[in-house]
This record gives structure tokens, sequence and C-alpha cells, in this order.
């Protein structure tokens, strides 16, 4: 499994921000082709103090799965990751890293 | 579900790391108490410039869910959790940074 991981900075305006995200992109997030699992997680507390990777709380991490590189780079080229990524450009540019990572679930 | 997610900076001496983190580190997290999902990122690459969310490409993500906010304080209070702890500061202390989230999985 590979995963496209978004890590969101605070937004000036939370309401605005949680407004579009649930409403417009999450939705259009969730049609990208190839997908297979897409999972947000709401930061509710930093528990270290600021590093140089992490200098202050992220708002919002957004995990999108996908079977492997292909179809994670296929994907994003599709006119559905097109239109994901306009709409993440639009509203939060700015406020958006992208990284993408091998997934591995560890057995407990 | 909320996590527990930790965010590595490269450590200086990679393949040291990744045996400490694969051979000591990993098994003693999933051991954590009422521990439901353990899943590592290992970043490929950073698609964005810095910003001051994240200043550099993580080295990885370590994503813990436990199925409330208490069962993630007993688990960081449990002798497992602390266990835990204790090798995260010993090997990685300054490259760590931990933050809890509400997790919420997107239907496709």
């Amino acid at each position: 499994m590979v995963a496209l991981i978004a890590i969101y900075k605070a937004p000036e305006n939370k309401s605005e921000f949680d407004s579009h995200y649930k409403d417009i992109h999450s939705p259009l997030s969730a049609k990208m082709e190839g997908l297979k699992r897409l999972e947000i997680a709401h930061v509710k507390n930093m528990l270290t103090p600021p590093t140089s990777t992490i200098a202050e709380a992220p708002y919002l991490f957004c995990t999108m799965y996908f079977e492997d590189q292909a179809a994670l780079d296929n994907s994003m080229r599709s006119p559905s990751g097109k239109a994901a990524a306009r709409d993440l450009m639009g509203f939060a540019g700015p406020l958006v890293s992208m990284v993408t990572a091998e997934v591995e679930e560890i057995a407990l």
C-alpha cells in the first residue's frame, strides 16, 4: 500500500475551512480514481515541543491509500485527481504540505 | 477512533535508526495496551515546498489507533505504554513530534 498524506496548518478561519473541507473537498477527494481508503485525522493536542520538522501542531492530516505507486500516480493525473488538486489549491494552497509514503501495517 | 501520531525527522544514521525501529521500538509499540491498529508510513517524497507546518520532509509517520481518548490515555499510563515511551525517548527523543487526533474514515 502507498499513501498520499496531506498535512494542513491551522487556517485563519476554522469554521469556513471546516465547511469547505467537509462539503466540497472531502467528497472530491473520495472520488479519486483508485482510492482504497480515505482517513482524516483532526488533531487535538500536540504532546511534544516544536522541532524543525513540526514547528507547530498541524490542524488536520488526510491520508489517501492506494494499492501501489502506479495507482497513486494514475489517480493524480486523472480528471478526478486534478479536480481534487484544483480545489485544494484554491482553498488551502498555502496551508498544505503533501508527502507520499510506503505504508506498512504492523501485526499486533 | 482516536490516534496517537508520531512524526519523525530524518535521523543522522538511517540504518541504525531503521534497525532499532524495526527490531526494538515497533514490537514494544505493538504491545501497547488497547492498541487497535499500528501503521507505519515510510515517507518517499515531499510534493510541496517547505512551509511553517512542515519545514522538511518527515522520515516516518507512526499512527497508533485506539477506541477512544480514555483507551489512549490508559495505554500511555500503562507499563506497556511507559516501556514504549522510554525506548522512544532513548533512541529518537529529539527527532519525534507527537500529536493526538480524532480519526474519521470517509466513505468512498
